[in-house]
């Protein structure tokens, strides 16, 4: 099942993929789904007023978590050509809800006098769908997973890299596309053996496979949960694979007119034009 | 004006202090009274029912604030004992609001076996009143700021230093003390001047004042605001002074038994025992 946030003209809806179209629910925005009774399996069959996918505005899949947190420096050729060494923990720092837009919005990148080395990173979303707290085994952890998303976790390289925590360069507002949808556990599994992949203006980018992230989707879950409640709705963004502009020779920034192309297998594609 | 959030057999509640006692408001918390139309000033004379401040167990401040943003490394002291270089600009990482906990409440210490070095950090915390964009005055930043809060930013160190990144160290759940109050602005204007201090089982272990700040709150909330908009009931924890229990030699850490007193003049003091 396939679930979207969509934006009407009384503000956002959940709503259900059914082939062209979007069933709507009576919730807000996909949190609300997994926040209810039931949760997702309560709305597999519900029926309701319909509107075309195609025409459809999609917000953020979930629009306000309590947390987004990512996992950096997670694949190993991306470590490699940032020049770290591999790490012995999962990575963490953290981004803001105001930093969320939607999957196929236009970026409006922030003033060239504030930042001006942004940059690309596709990244496979989990989204939590119910309290997770001291899981110890994979089962355990995925009983906690609701689904998965895409995330491109653009990043302003200039100001990540300011001081010594990333935070400053991560959490800009409205430039960290997720969606498309909600893609169910149950279509996707573990979260492993997906190809992800980012091309700008049609030049493939990153290409990569989850079964290359150092710490898998369990992993990164069962360790998370030692630390706090993993609560509905937060996302986790696993980590990007080699081929981020920061790496290139010459560095390569986005800038006005440039189109991201973001994909997971099984899970979704986020354009988004920078302007 | 003192603003607390008090728990109640229903839920929590919002309250003005009044001398010994709290006078209840219409609002689940102070994030609420700020939200509300005409915000704080409508509460200044409102009546309804009291208890006693004594007898009330307090919650955090905020219990669900949007975002919580610390600033590290920002007193030079610290930023020695610490055996970092004084920053260029402002080091921000993350806390959720899983890690917070009431300004007396108890803190239950994690599983030794997952993390045993926990220290205190003392703060002046900022409550964002309105939202805050592109603040380029003081006048801006200023207008933007509801009051201010103590946090105590305890801190697992053997997991803030696992990675190059804190947030696994710092947003532990329910180790964050945050309160008493919300003290308005009136009284405490931009922060600064104020002597900030830690006892630990009353000895004096950090002491301190807020004119040593590296970056001072109209700074962080300027620097801050170019990143992304600031919304009513963020906390902006500003960065602790020298004395914290791992740069002492040999480190000290905080086990049961021991009782944290953090207290910034004019604003309040938490005391938090650890069990």
């Amino acid at each position: 099942m396939h679930l979207v946030t969509v934006r009407t003209e009384s503000g956002t809806r959940a709503g259900r993929v059914e082939g062209s179209e979007i069933v709507l629910l009576d919730h807000d925005d996909v949190r609300g789904v997994i926040e209810a009774e039931d949760g997702i399996t309560a709305v597999t069959d519900l029926d309701g007023e319909r509107m075309s996918l195609a025409e459809a505005s999609l917000a953020p899949v979930i629009p306000k978590p309590d947390k987004i947190i990512c996992v950096g420096v997670n694949y190993a050729d991306h470590v490699a050509e940032m020049g770290r060494t591999p790490p012995e923990a999962p990575t963490y720092f953290a981004k803001f809800a105001r930093a969320l837009a939607g999957p196929h919005d236009d970026l409006v990148l922030p003033d060239p006098d504030h930042t001006s080395h942004i940059d690309w990173e596709c990244e496979l979303a989990v989204i939590i769908g119910s309290p997770v707290r001291h899981a110890t085994t994979s089962e355990d952890a995925l009983a906690g997973i609701a689904g998965y998303a895409v995330l491109n976790d653009v990043s302003c390289r200039d100001w990540q890299r300011r001081t010594s925590q990333f935070l400053g360069g991560k959490t800009w507002e409205s430039l960290t596309p997720l969606g498309p949808a909600l893609v169910t556990k149950d279509e996707v599994g573990d979260g492993s053996g997906l190809n992800i992949s980012t091309t700008v203006d049609g030049v493939v980018k990153q290409e990569s496979n989850t079964d290359h992230l150092i710490f898998n989707v369990i992993d990164v879950v069962k360790d998370l949960s030692r630390i706090l409640t993993l609560d509905p709705g937060d996302v986790i963004a696993t980590g990007t694979p080699g081929g981020v502009g920061a790496a290139r020779t010459p560095p390569e920034w986005l800038a006005p007119g440039r189109t991201m192309i973001t994909t997971i297998e099984g899970v979704g594609q986020l354009v988004n034009t920078c302007v």
